[in-house]
C-alpha cells in the first residue's frame, strides 16, 4: 500500500534531477507504488531485474526507469542512469513530515553545563548527561539516554531509545536507530590464576558525518585509541562493532554482522549480511564480501570474497555431502592406492 | 527449583483437557518441576525422548506422557495424546499472576488525540505519541515508546523498553518482550556517485493476533509497502527482519535468524536458529529450515532444507577437511588422470 | 589518543603488583598508548606478537612485556609473567572516575516494599518494581528498569536502558552493559492443531558475583528450572541465552554467539564469536570453539572444536569448491569404477 501525502505533477518531482520525461510532465502523482502493484495516480520505479515483468502491464501514471527499458512501458516515463538514486530523492516528497517543533520536553532530564542549540529538539523523558554538547537542529528521540561529555553534531538524529555511554562524538547529519548502544566498554580481559580481569576501556567512539546505524545494533569504545567509524558509512541491524574497530568511509555493511576487536575495514567496501570479520584483520578498500562469511584473515586487494561451502540442499543431501567432505581423507587415500598399482603395472610392464 | 503459587487436585487442573487421569485424581499439586528434579507435590512432563530415562525414579506426584509410556510410570499419570500442549494449559496455573490494575502512570507521556480504552494499563516512564489508538486490556509495559499513530490490539502485551516507530499496527493477543525495535526504517540506499543515497521508507509493519516476538528483535518497516508478520508467528530473541518482509501464519522462527528485505516465508514453516534468508525469495509453506542455514535461493516447495557442510569436529581435524576441500581440484585431475591412463592400457591392449 | 587522567610515577603504578622495573622508578606517567602509536610520558604494553615489530622505535616512556623482550625494549621496563594482566591493573589508575553520588534521582520510579541500601545510587527515569533489594554501592544506570522481586547485589553495576524482568537475582560486582534483557519468557511453544500454544516459563534467571555481560544481550527465564549464569562469566555483546541455560564459572563467551535453550556449558571454556549451539547438550569443562562453529552434538572432553569447512577465498574460488563437493558422489563413484576396472584386468592377468 502506498501513503500519498500530497500531489506533484511529474515536472515538480523532478525538478533538479538528470532525467528525460517521455510523456505528460504535467501527469498528477499521488503517491509512490512497487511496480509489482501498481495503480493509477502512483509513480513507481524499476531497477531489479527480477520485477521488469510487471512493466508491461504497469497501471502506474508513471515509471523511473533505464533508457534501454523506456520504450517497453506503457505509461510515462522518467528515464534516468540511476533510477535508484532518482526514485531515491523523489520519494522524498512523499514523506511523512515529521513534526519539528524545536525544545526540550519538560520531562527530559538534562545535566549540568550543556550547550544545547535553542534549535534542538529533545523528546520526552530523555537522560543527557553533563557537558553534552549539541548542535543545529538535531533531534533526540523519546527516552534516549546521551552520557556525560558526548558531542552531537547539526541535524544528526537519534531515534527514541538509542543509548549513549560518555564521551562518544556524533558528526553532522548522522542517524542512529532506537535500541542501539554506542560506547560500551570493549571486551577485554586478562586471565590470572583462572580468574578473567577487566581491561579498563579508555578510549572513546567517534562517527562521522553521514553515518547511519540502524536499530539494536552495539558499538564498544576503544581499550586505548577509539573506535572509528568514517564519513557516510551505512550499518543495518544487530551489527557487533568490537573495540578499536575502524570503519572506512562509504563502507555499507548489512544486518547481523559481527566485527571483533581491533579490525580495520577499507573504504567503500560491502559486507553481506551475518558476516563474521576476525580481530586484528585488516581489509582493503572496495572489497565486497558475500553474506554470510567468515573472514579470518586480511584481505589485502579489492575483489568478491566468501567462505565455507555453499548451496542450498535437502536436508538429506546436506547430510550425505557432510558425510562425504568428513570421509574425504578416505577417497584420498583410495586415488592414492589406486595410483600405486598403476604405477606398480606400468613398470612391471615396461620390465 | 519451582515456583508453586497454590494447591489444586490434577482433577482441577486437568478440567476441560482431553485426558486420561489413572491414578488419584484427588492428588494435591502444589508446582511444576523438571523430571530430572522431580518431588513430591510436584507435577512433571515427559515428552523429550532424552528424559525418558528418568520416568521410572520420578518422585513427581503426577506426570504428562502419552500412553505409550504411561505404564512405565510410578505415580499418577495423565495421558495425552499431545502431552507438551497439556502440559503448556496446566502450567498456566502455576504463572504468577501479574497484577493487573488499569491506568495510565503519572509519569508516563500521552500524546495528543490518542484512544486508550480505560482498562488499559502503561506502566511509568512511556512515551506514546499523538493520534495512537490502544484497545481494551492491552497492556504498555514501563519505559516503552510508541510513536504517533499506532495501534495496539486488545488483550496485547508490550513489555517494558519496547520502541514502537509511527504508524505501526498490532493485532490482538500480540506480546512483544522487551529491546525490540519494531518500524525502523528498511536499509535501502542508492549509490551516486561514491556516495549513499538512502532511500525514503514509505511503508509501515503491520503484525496481525496471536504473534509473539522475542526480545532485542528488529523490524524495519517497508519501503513502500508494509512489512507484514502474519497471525500466530512466533519470534525468538535478536531475530532481524527486513524491509518488505512477509511471514506466513504460524511460522516459528528461533534466536538471532536474520532475514533480508522483500522475502517472503511461506505459513506454517518451521526456521532454525542463526539461519540467514537472502532477500527477494521466496519459501514454500511448510518448509523446515535447519539451524545455521543460508537461503541463498527460493524454496518451492515443502522440506527439510540445510546448507554448507556439518559435523563438529576437533579443530585439526577441520583443518586437514577444509584443507582437503580446498584441494578437491587437485583430486579431481588426479582422479581424471588415472581414468585416462587404464582408457590407454585398455585401447593399447585390445590392440 | 589517550585520556591521561593524571599523573604517576613507575612506582606508584606499579605498587602491590609482581613485576621488575628496570629503569627510572620515578618517571612520571600521564597516560596510556598503544604501542605503534606511542609517545613521552606514557605507557604502553606488548602481549601480541603482531605488534612487536613497534617495540624498538617506541617512545613511550615504559613498556610493560615479558622477560624475554625486556633487552630489546629501549625505554623503561615494567617486566611481568603476565604482561597483560600487569596492564590491565595499571590502566585502572587512568579510569575516567565515575562521579558516585549516592541517592535516587527525583525522576526514578520506585515500587513498593523495596530494600534499596543508602548507598545506592539510581540514576534518572529509573523504574523499579515491587519488593525489589538493592544492595551496598550498586548503580543503576538512567531509564533502566528492574521487575518485581529482583535482587541486585552488592557493588553491581547496571548501565543505562538494560530491562530485567520480575524475579532475577544478579549476585556482587556483577556488569550489565545497556540494551541488555535479562529474564524474558523462554521460547517454548506446543503445537496443537496447526497453532503455536504459548508454554508458561515459570523459572527465573540467577547470575552469579562478578558476571560482566555486554550491551544489546538476551537472556530468557528458565522454562521450569532457572537460566544460571555462574561467578565470573563474561559475555560479549548480542548473545542470545535460551531458557534453562547453564554456563559454567569463569567461561568467556565472545559477540553474536546463540545458545538454545536447556544447553550446559562447562567451566572455563572459551566460545568464539556468532558460534551457534545446539539445545539440551552438554560442553565439557575448559572446552574452546572457535568462532562460527555449529555445535550440533554435545562436547565430552576439553579441545579445540569447530564444524563446517574454513577459509577465506574468493567468490569464483568459492564457487568452484562448493560445485566440487556438491558432485562429490560423482568422484567417489569415478574412483569406484577405476576400482573395479583395476581389480578386473589384475584378475584376468593372474588368470
Amino acid at each position: 500500500m502506498t501513503h500519498s501525502k500530497s500531489q506533484f505533477t511529474i515536472a515538480e518531482l523532478t525538478q533538479g534531477l538528470e532525467v528525460t520525461i517521455n510523456g505528460d510532465p504535467d501527469c498528477p502523482i499521488t503517491g509512490i507504488c512497487p511496480i509489482q502493484q501498481s495503480r493509477p495516480g502512483c509513480l513507481t520505479f524499476l531497477t531489479n531485474p527480477l520485477y521488469k515483468k510487471y512493466l508491461s502491464d504497469t497501471q502506474a501514471s508513471a515509471v523511473i526507469l533505464s533508457k534501454d527499458l523506456a520504450n517497453e512501458c506503457p505509461t510515462n516515463t522518467i528515464v534516468s542512469a540511476n533510477p535508484y538514486y532518482t526514485y531515491a530523492k523523489i520519494a522524498g516528497y512523499f514523506v511523512r513530515p515529521a513534526v519539528l517543533q524545536p525544545g526540550i520536553h519538560p520531562s527530559a532530564v538534562i545535566g549540568k553545563d550543556c550547550q544545547i542549540h535553542p534549535t534542538v529538539k529533545i523528546e520526552a523523558q530523555c537522560v543527557i548527561g553533563d557537558k553534552v554538547v549539541i548542535a543545529e537542529n538535531a533531534v533526540i528521540g523519546a527516552g534516549t539516554y546521551i552520557g556525560d561529555q558526548c558531542e552531537i553534531g547539526a541535524e544528526t538524529q537519534v531515534d527514541a531509545h538509542v543509548a549513549i555511554y560518555h564521551q562518544v562524538r556524533l558528526g553532522k547529519r548522522v542517524r542512529i536507530a532506537s535500541g542501539t548502544v554506542i560506547g560500551s566498554d570493549g571486551f577485554g580481559y586478562a586471565k590470572q590464576k583462572a580468574i578473567w580481569h577487566k581491561i579498563p576501556q579508555l578510549g572513546r567512539v567517534l562517527i562521522d558525518d553521514d553515518v547511519e546505524i540502524g536499530a539494536n545494533c552495539a558499538i564498544d569504545r576503544g581499550a586505548i585509541e577509539d573506535t572509528v567509524i568514517e564519513r557516510g558509512v551505512k550499518l543495518d541491524n544487530l551489527i557487533q562493532i568490537g573495540h578499536n574497530v575502524r570503519i572506512g568511509e562509504g563502507t555499507i555493511i548489512a544486518g547481523c554482522v559481527g566485527i571483533a576487536g581491533s579490525a580495520t575495514i577499507g573504504k567503500h567496501c560491502m559486507i553481506g549480511g551475518q558476516t563474521g570479520i576476525a580481530g586484528h584483520i585488516t581489509i582493503a578498500d572496495n572489497a565486497v564480501i558475500t553474506g554470510g562469511t567468515e573472514v579470518s584473515k586480511s584481505i589485502r586487494e579489492p575483489g568478491v570474497y566468501s567462505s565455507g561451502i555453499g548451496g542450498l540442499v535437502t536436508n538429506n543431501e546436506w547430510r550425505k555431502n557432510s558425510a562425504r567432505v568428513l570421509r574425504l581423507e578416505q577417497l584420498v587415500q583410495r586415488v592414492k592406492n589406486l595410483e600405486f598399482i598403476l604405477q606398480e603395472m606400468i613398470e612391471r610392464k615396461s620390465e
